[in-house]
């Protein structure tokens, strides 16, 4: 296979499996949050898996490797990460299980089957569009920002996605925890299991990640706090693990 | 003064000021719950207070000594528990700072001015009513289970006592997290802060401690975790300063 680099792109290791990832520094690179979630995210054998906002494509690849999913859409608005995104499963021979559609997870519905998906996982843009200082262009702000889709809309689109009985993984700011767990119940799914993720100890919780199950009965299952890093500044066991 | 004590009855020392309580370990004893939350519950100097199932009285005495409130209203419905609750107020003498007050929160409204405190505080009863078990004249069921009254109840009567930017502060099992936070949103109190109680570093969390604001806006403070031993099993550094 030939492939294709762009201006500005590299091929990092994913150091599972022999995968690698085309990313592009100027556009944006994943982080801890999405090899997180992919852990995090209960995947079962034959499952089928939508990724809303895919960018590079990093958790349908990881995914690949952690799970026995049978097939993983991943959604992304963005041309160039779709193509970026493409490039990497041409990359990794993924394209038996790994699709990467362009278009809008607000009408996901219009392109993909409602209730047709086990799994639904997402690392949606963390922040608040507030006071006026990020750049609508930026692609960048794009993924970080809720420029082009707001947490409900992530939710909203989950909720339609779902098999009753399917699962929603997201990974989130713990600021936002309770319009998360609300805005889940709004759109009938239940909250079930939840980890706060912390640099150390001491630390407040610089993520959440949490799952919960359209159509479940109420109550949450809480877990022990994941640190990223021991008192000596070295990554925990816990962290090893994943 | 003359104390009255009854059969069953003994006297604990708080370890704080030379406050002491009144207990009868077949009703039912005060536990790390009631000490944390009145830790956590943030009152300022010349506050009004209410705890809605004050039981012994544990939270009102202990928040005498923690804090400069004005006044303490503690309401419970059990008539023995009112008898004893005031005992140690009056054992305490703190008949200035501390009224018992004998009714059912659900009604607070009717004898308390809706709007008068600036925080309430409860350690409410956590279990469901389930299967049938539960004795509904055990004077412990009560205090554990919704008989009397339900999660719903307490945070409706929160929202009718507290003012605008009142703080209401509760402990509760972290597995009706979702119930307490989208309980309190319905009624208008957005959580603001929370933190996790575990026994230690791997285990889960054992007790949740919320505060929200009437009125508040969204966006909510994760503290670091609690732990109460370290992996020695002694008390932790930050337990003994409770």
């Amino acid at each position: 296979m030939e492939l294709i680099m762009k201006d500005g792109e590299r091929i990092d290791d994913l150091q599972l499996k022999g995968l690698r990832i085309i990313q592009d520094k100027s556009k944006f690179c994943f982080g801890t949050d999405a090899i997180l979630l992919s852990s995090f995210a209960r995947v079962n054998s034959g499952d089928m898996v939508a990724d809303l906002g895919t960018g590079t494509g990093i958790i349908p690849i990881l995914l690949c490797g952690k799970t026995n999913a049978r097939y993983i859409r991943g959604i992304e608005i963005q041309h160039d990460m779709v193509d970026m995104a493409r490039r990497s499963v041409a990359l990794n021979e993924l394209e038996d299980r790994v699709d990467i559609s362009e278009g809008d997870i607000k009408i996901a519905h219009a392109y993909l089957e409602a209730g047709s998906f086990d799994v639904v996982v997402s690392n949606p843009p963390y922040k608040k569009v507030g006071s006026g200082i990020v750049n609508p262009n930026d692609k960048k702000a794009i993924a970080r920002h809720e420029i082009l889709c707001t947490l409900k809309d992530v939710i909203s689109a989950a909720s339609r996605l779902l098999r009753f009985g399917g699962r929603f993984s997201m990974v989130h700011r713990p600021d936002r925890l309770i319009d998360i767990v609300c805005g889940m119940r709004e759109y009938n799914i239940e909250p079930k299991r939840i980890q706060m993720v912390h640099k150390n100890q001491s630390k407040p919780p610089s993520l959440v990640l949490i799952e919960g199950i359209l159509g479940g009965k109420p109550s949450i299952d809480c877990l022990p706090p994941l640190f990223i890093y021991d008192e000596e500044g070295n990554y925990t066991p816990q962290l090893c693990k994943i």
